[in-house]
């Protein structure tokens, strides 16, 4: 706890000032009286842990100005323009989008190449990441500085070393990514490296549609396919930190052949090369391409529609097994799958319904992510931002 | 954190007594060294708290003779003979076993009432644990008195109102199970029904073979199959405590009928009626008919080892769709799946290796549970002895 007035002053100070920005990060702008309800600290203590914030050159005050209620209005507090950022970036199979974001979850400027489909190496994919470092810094504040880069990517990741265990739709295989990284951009900035399903439930979980939910799936569908899981409000990323790589669970053994080695898995059925086939479309998954099968579908093309309602029954019995053993609160589909719910929601929950088990199946809610294809990005953040919210003046 | 010596010097107090004794619970006997060491607490102020326990009748101390060490030999504190006791209850298709369980995790007495394979109203075996309540008190020592009693169910079970949603194999469907044994037992005995596979793993993450482990699965076969899952040190019950329910994930839609209404559920293909199907042995699945296949397989019956080695290839692939979602450092198979990783370890790693994914497959550990078929029972004592363990004066 915090309030403990007992010992090393300064550790909890500290720890204090790192307690008021993360509620500052959370919610991007916020009054001094709700900082002083949620951190159960005095309106005084609030005043000096603020200042020392601004003096760090992390938030700034306003006074707004007007409003009903009487007396005098309270300050709020939010992110300094000129203030330090993250740099985010998500590898997909077709692009490589970038982005500076800011305290509070802003994207202060984006960068996406576009990449041809197919594999690429990583260390095509890491001066890539060196480039976005030098292009976003021309394009944030002047003042304002890095704090690190968080890298999301569509594969099984060791969090701890930025390996890339295995991502079979970039057809990487024990990459050493994060050291790569490591190598190219400049030295003092630290590098963190993430599934890209992982950081999305991150994301919505600070501050999308999963911001009040303790047990929540997010299942991305790509090219690939993957959950981000959190349980008791904390990530499960199991033992190894591969956990949620639901999308090579095999639904049929003798099914098609997946780029995983395996046949049947649940991925060639949902995934964004299957919605395209099923629709009779030779062309490359692309976001264009994926978005005008929904739009066809939406139009009355029959052959667009059947082939999401097909990939809708597909879904629906892979979210009954997550329900299964997981009994969800939510279920977020991200990425295409968002797009099959918008279209074909009750043929999902049919297909729950059959293959899902007992009173979890009728409770589960099933939702797009609040932030759209934005969650990996923004998670992304978050791993370069831990530091500075655990501690902000020790990593000025 | 306790040592913090600055307010409700009582509830400090309460809350290192239930400590201690949670300690002794864990361990059975411990040392007051050991106490001093793992509580950061003064010796000083260990005796006190022992003193206090052994005066609240919950423990007891003896001086040990011999040893080989110089000094003085630590006090070794235990529960005491006439301490308080747990009747936990494990309410199977083919019997309920019932037994008192000490602080400590003893079994002190055991009853057990063989059911008829099908149907039985939950009424009836309500009534079976409240005999079994008046048997054991005969049974443990006379100054003894019962905490409370722990029920372990092989269904989904709400915990906060004790009603089982769905048990298949008992027919069971919104029984308000909880209810009907709080009208039978005597009023002064709290009752709490859980999982039977959330409840084993609980047991063995307490004093068993994943008592080191934060990321474990104990995947329970008996007539069904279902998973009691650690995550980050937590139980994973999710949203609405039906989380495990693996047993009714679909293999294969068009597989064999399962008792839930669906088809080609997992327990189809690894549960107890599968084994013995497969064995060609036309007999109700009971602890000896199942034995006498592992027996017979051993013994070189080439239907019986056929059968195991099938039940194994399907549970390897089983174990896979758990390891690829929740990466497990461990998962330990229980029940009937004991006996086929005794006899057919290397089927089921295969069918792990063919259908688990990237780096998660390979570190995986396989085994069986320590505490063998009691797991259940000693987890459903653990519902019983929780309020004691949290509060040792509160519930005197």
């Amino acid at each position: 706890m915090t309030r403990v007035g007992v010992a090393r002053p300064d550790a909890i100070r500290r720890h204090n000032l790192g307690l008021l920005l993360t509620q500052v990060h959370r919610d991007g702008e916020i009054t001094r009286a709700q900082l002083t309800r949620r951190l159960h600290l005095s309106r005084s203590t609030i005043g000096a842990l603020v200042a020392d914030l601004t003096e760090l050159g992390l938030v700034d005050e306003r006074v707004p100005s007007g409003g009903k209620r009487a007396g005098r209005p309270s300050h709020v507090v939010g992110p300094r323009a000129d203030g330090p950022y993250a740099i985010a970036v998500d590898v997909d199979i077709t692009h490589v989008t970038s982005a500076a974001i800011g305290i509070g979850g802003e994207v202060l400027a984006r960068h996406v190449v576009a990449t041809a489909n197919g594999p690429r190496r990583p260390r095509q994919a890491a001066a890539l990441v060196d480039e976005a470092v030098r292009e976003l810094s021309k394009r944030v504040d002047p003042g304002a500085r890095p704090v690190g880069i968080g890298v999301s990517v569509p594969g099984t990741v060791s969090r701890r070393t930025g390996t890339v265990e295995f991502a079979p739709n970039l057809e990487w295989r024990h990459e050493a990514f994060g050291e790569m990284l490591a190598e190219v951009v400049p030295p003092e900035l630290p590098v963190y490296v993430g599934n890209d399903a992982d950081l999305a439930v991150l994301a919505e979980h600070l501050r999308g549609n999963a911001r009040d939910c303790d047990d929540v799936v997010y299942l991305m569908g790509r090219i690939g396919v993957g959950a981000g899981i959190i349980v008791n409000g904390r990530p499960l990323r199991g033992h190894d930190g591969h956990a949620g790589e639901v999308g090579h669970n095999v639904v049929d053994a003798s099914g098609p052949q997946c780029h995983c080695g395996k046949r049947g898995c649940v991925e060639t059925y949902i995934g964004e090369n299957a919605l395209l086939a099923l629709a009779g479309r030779n062309v490359l998954p692309t976001q264009e391409s994926i978005a005008a099968v929904f739009a066809d579908a939406s139009a009355g093309d029959e052959a667009a529609a059947s082939a999401v309602r097909t990939v809708a029954d597909a879904l629906g019995r892979t979210v009954a097994s997550l329900v299964n053993v997981l009994n969800p609160e939510r279920v977020l589909l991200g990425g295409s799958l968002a797009g099959v719910l918008e279209f074909a929601r009750d043929e999902i929950v049919r297909s729950v319904d059959r293959f899902g088990m007992g009173a979890s199946r009728h409770s589960v809610q099933l939702c797009t992510p609040d932030l759209g294809d934005d969650s990996p990005l923004l998670g992304a953040a978050e791993l370069a931002f831990a530091d500075l919210l655990t501690d902000p003046v020790g990593t000025r």
